[in-house]
């Protein structure tokens, strides 16, 4: 039996058929066509199911379940989206309507959840008991899984890591809120940061990198420049360095897991932010001697969405 | 069959003979006597077992399994108790020591984790699939129940909700970071705000009911103030309600409990805290229209560390 993960995203939807393994049998994509009555997008992921499973040698009676990751808020029981703002998605009976076009099983949650749960099948917190996921990108998303199985909350509104509280009265947020961690641990954060040191210091190799052009920074251009030892780059470097730590520390204190997993653009750093993570954030515990979560990759890269949302059915 | 719970604390240590339902059918209890070899102290507690024993008129093959709940980190897997910072412990075969005067199963965890449980138990969120309980007292400390069972974290060391990071280079704290959650939520917070408040503010009512003296100054000095409409009163309490909402709003984005349950000292304020609390959460909430935790106060009061801990054998 395979497993259908399908990684819905505002501007593309991929499908993939999946093993038990968390292998990748076969895949196809779809644009998404945002502002389409829902049905149509819904027959057309069920479309695209198909022509998955064609390119995979299999047939519909040889898929045990769907899984679907939205980037948005899902209701896991009822298999309702609740909202979801790229898709202009509101209450829309996703499980429902997608049995309509292909009878199986349907599973949902949200995207960075079910990346999460990919690497704890076949990434790198694959064999562990507890992990928290954190995609740093232009926000910061979350994924929790405990005892092996996807914690997205009692209501569903859980792992927003991104709109914890890390400053009281902070940097205000497009939440509406101030001080939520996504304005200091998100690829956005580096870039803010950088724009506000390269104006008194207009000599900043990240400038240069960026053409001269603050607009064209970008969280690898600093991280560059960080790498090269441009004071500049080094310090916003280290800032990020410092609340991200910060930031796990926080859930390593509350949540306690086997593991933290960084994904997301910002990881691409790789080793270079690795190995400063994992020495700044022993500062910052409350048990400096005892044993703590392991810091690690993202090792599926942009695969994981499927992957994830495949292993819903597990 | 019985269970037996063990609340250890500094000063004294409280044995109840619980049934499966919770509820207390004898107690007693023994000094700590700290400073003395641990032999002695666990020695005593198997004692004072069999005197609570007696008085439900029970013997010790009616025992089902025996807990403990500890103020330090326990490991519950080897049960043995990791560190004990009022007991001097550190390293202590707990279980296998306290088998040698009585055999039974014998369970340990941390004294604020076993109060969520007996909270989800026999108290405000029993029947509830996850919980959080917050200490509110000198500091803050934690408990977090989810699918009905205890999670105190992979190694251990998780639900120190008082040292998750409320605010980047905040006031420091015990620990030797800055900006821990407990120092803005706990009944210390509470008493160095009227403090600083009332050394600019010597006409505050805050300072009449301390009789004059700020060091008598305690949270519940400080809410009385304020419920009588002193000014300085209610800025101390209005910034506690700020606060706490931003700390459970953070721990509702972040894990999603059903309820959240708060107990310690400061939640004798009772309705008078609760009911501002629920009116400022929902203005950190990322989706403030979605269903998000209950937030109750505890109702067990000072046995919910006996009951908690027998629970821990359910």
């Amino acid at each position: 039996m395979v497993y259908i993960g399908i990684d819905v995203g505002g501007t593309g939807v991929q499908v993939g058929v999946v093993n038990a393994q968390g292998n990748i049998l076969a895949k196809d994509s779809i644009p998404t066509g945002v502002g389409r009555p829902y049905q149509e997008m819904i027959r057309d992921m069920a479309d695209c199911t198909r022509s998955a499973l064609a390119k995979a040698g299999l047939g519909e009676d040889q898929v045990q379940s769907v899984g679907v990751g939205i980037p948005g808020i899902a209701d896991a029981k009822t298999g309702k989206v609740i909202f979801c703002t790229n898709l202009g998605w509101r209450d829309i009976p996703l499980r429902e309507t997608f049995r309509q076009y292909m009878d199986k099983p349907v599973h949902i949650d949200n995207d960075a959840t079910v990346a999460g749960l990919a690497e704890s099948v076949a990434g790198v917190s694959a064999g562990t008991d507890s992990s928290v996921f954190m995609t740093l990108g232009t926000g910061v998303g979350g994924g929790i899984v405990i005892h092996g199985k996807v914690w997205s909350g009692f209501h569903g509104v859980g792992s927003e890591i991104g709109h914890m509280i890390l400053e009281l009265d902070g940097e205000p947020c497009t939440c509406g809120n101030r001080g939520c961690l996504e304005r200091y641990c998100s690829a956005t954060a580096i870039i803010r940061m950088a724009r506000e040191l390269v104006a008194a210091h207009p000599d900043s190799m990240i400038l240069a990198l960026a053409g001269g052009n603050p607009e064209k920074i970008n969280a690898k251009i600093v991280f560059d420049a960080a790498r090269e030892e441009d004071p500049m780059g080094k310090k916003v470097f280290r800032r990020y360095v410092c609340y991200l730590s910060q930031a796990i520390a926080s859930i390593m204190q509350f949540l306690d897991p086997e593991i933290i997993v960084l994904g997301g653009g910002v990881s691409k750093a790789g080793a270079f932010l690795l190995d400063a993570v994992r020495q700044e954030v022993p500062k910052y515990l409350l048990f400096k001697n005892m044993p703590h979560a392991r810091i690690e990759l993202a090792r599926l890269g942009p695969d994981a969405g499927i992957i994830g949302a495949a292993m819903l059915g597990l």
